[in-house]
């Protein structure tokens, strides 16, 4: 494919004016937008006037005034058409690690004579190490650890809870959710899905796919800005017998009222814990409005385009380079991300991004590009490809400067 | 006394310049830093830079070209002379609330034979309902809640952790810490402060006074802004002791390797859990950069000044008014608020607000007022006493828009 039919499908794209959306650097092409959404254009603008004439202008009355005590709520109903939920099924708490811990504990809790966690082998780390602090805290919990493809005949009589990432963040592999949700239904299990590689990528369908539990990360595909507040689903359903293990004033039924003893708000505000960052909040509105009017089946159509075309043209152009594809193959069963392995991956990835082509490098080899509908072009994909295989047919990436390993993505 | 002789006053006053670090709206008389701080002078173009030039402008690579995976660190280390702490024996993390967990957990942890917490009556509720939610979660534990003067005497060998906030929410009661300290050391429990109303307002003297743990709020005195990230403190002498109950990534000992175990961080960085938000830490950053080059010595006294001329204004100009001291008439003995009870105290501050004295309300019936000395001057507390005193003269709040009951602050 050349640049000129590459421009000319982002021509005949519907969702080709969004990249106005954003404030791309020129001449970059980014394709980190699961690691780290790139910033809206209304970002700035909406800060500073939180910051200046809300914040700076009437200070403590704020809280009322500019709504800031029901941002949590608002705000996170913006989310609930990205994931299939209802409004009143989502709430922005913490990290996505806290809200993790949160939503475990409370599954836990809800069904108090299980005693396991079942979990899949090589998920991501920081999900299991929440697992793990949950059983040390509470020694009668065990985590078992299964392969991905034997999640739904693993759950058992005595599984508590299954976390699962639904989209992998290494080789972006997608589980079907329906047929794990109805497995842990069946067994009397509750499902909680991570789905911070898919919320904003593609179509996540929470409610019509039965989830119980979900969180997902608000600062990649929701473009949300570094560290952004996570959210927690839960299925109305469930409500009533949900409590959050971390109690805080914010998530009280009558939190002005200073109480002595917690009384947990009705709902999703029970996730609520302290007092929420509101100028994390007001960035993370600005990331979640850029998908406004825009349906999350044509993000999820645009996605497997932009992830296929660059599967087919990375293996037209790099054969026999020694690249080899992690991700699966069929679009359907892939996130918006798409990995390769290749021994030299982590130098291959600094001499992309030398040469203006961002993705990532996840240990020991493999190299990540993803793919944000709502930024990148066919354009970016036809580039990225063409300068990926210059890369290795050239052995650009055969440089000492390629080879030094910051701390850091 | 006069507005002209408040003005001397000021003149002569060595803090009175840092009044320029904040924007504050001209005629208003802000007097609630100890629930919001101002906003700082510096904080819209810090993040505003942080926005538009590291995050639009680097993308995931901000993450080391800009530091950001330290801010956690290095801001809190900035936060370390403010409290009497070493630089590595603080960590900024997530909101108060959830620090205290984490803090409250590994106090309990370290402490692993004795099954109490104990607490004062009437301490802040949300430090109770985290209490609360780890009994809740742990039910060999034990809440005891004391009266505020026996706090020392009602440590025993059972006691894992006395969590004491240092200044009072309402009342401005300040705890000495140093006798709880020694009487906890002897009978081998911890000490576990809430800093919330203290730090950044008085001389906190952590080291000093022998604390074991403690927890602080970004948003109040530090000038944070809304939902600021807040802190842990823990004595150096205890690292090897503590763990976090809510490990993730950020706190992970190798947190870009992606092992499948957690091992956590040497030192505080252990209290790290997920991904924190870069925006908040940024503004906080510049809440904390308002301290530069003040002692936190010239604080208190100033701290002391203001709020004892407001005490001896307000008791001598509203006089049979009903209005009563709920805070300890000693300086000393106070935080950096003040406190009035009186049966109309909703109407009446509400009154206040309506004439640009902003304090707040805590139910059922006290006005609070808190005094930032890096922003307050001796004439805001002439002029708000003397409002106050016409207020309650001209019964100016028994007006029906001054009852209907918002539901914040």
């Amino acid at each position: 494919m050349t640049l000129d039919e590459a421009a000319a499908l982002d021509a005949a794209d519907p969702l080709a004016p969004c990249r106005t959306r954003f404030q791309l650097p020129p001449g970059l092409i980014y394709l980190d937008g699961n690691s780290l959404g790139a910033l809206p254009s209304a970002t700035a603008g909406h800060l500073a006037d939180v910051v200046t004439r809300q914040w700076g202008g009437d200070l403590i009355g704020s809280w009322n005034k500019h709504g800031w005590i029901d941002a949590p709520v608002r705000i996170a109903a913006k989310i609930a058409p990205l994931i299939g939920a209802r409004e009143n099924e989502v709430i922005l708490a913490d990290s996505t690690s806290i809200c993790l811990f949160k939503a475990l504990s409370a599954a836990i809790a809800a069904n108090p004579s299980r005693s396991t966690i079942l979990v899949q082998a090589d998920d991501f780390p920081t999900d299991h190490y929440v697992a793990q602090g949950l059983v040390h805290l509470l020694p009668r919990l065990r985590l078992r650890t299964v392969a991905p493809n034997c999640i739904a005949e693993s759950v058992d009589e005595d599984t508590a809870v299954i976390l699962l990432s639904q989209v992998d963040y290494r080789s972006s592999a997608r589980h079907d959710m329906r047929p794990i949700n109805q497995a842990a239904q069946r067994k009397g299990a509750l499902t909680l899905w991570d789905l911070s590689h898919s919320a904003g990528a593609i179509a996540v369908d929470c409610g019509g796919d039965e989830c119980d539990l979900a969180v997902g990360c608000g600062y990649k595909y929701l473009n949300g800005g570094p560290g952004a507040p996570a959210f927690v689903f839960a299925a109305e359903r469930l409500h009533a017998q949900l409590h959050s293990p971390l109690p805080g004033w914010m998530g009280h039924d009558e939190p002005f009222s200073f109480l002595a003893d917690f009384s947990p708000a009705r709902g999703m505000s029970q996730f609520l814990t302290g007092t929420p960052s509101i100028l994390a909040l007001a960035a993370l509105e600005s990331g979640i409005d850029t998908f406004s009017g825009v349906s999350m089946g044509a993000i999820e159509v645009k996605s497997r385009r932009l992830s296929q075309l660059f599967v087919e043209l990375v293996e037209e152009q790099c054969s026999g380079q020694d690249l080899r594809l992690v991700s699966p193959r069929e679009p359907e069963r892939r996130g918006s991300h798409v990995s390769f392995a290749h021994d030299e991956g982590f130098a291959i990835m600094q001499a992309l991004i030398a040469r203006q082509v961002v993705g990532d490098y996840r240990a020991p080899d493999v190299i990540r590009f993803g793919f944000a509908p709502l930024y990148n072009s066919f354009e970016d994909i036809v580039t990225a490809a063409t300068i990926l295989a210059e890369i290795l047919q050239r052995r650009e990436w055969d440089q000492p400067r390629f080879r030094e390993r910051a701390r850091v993505t």
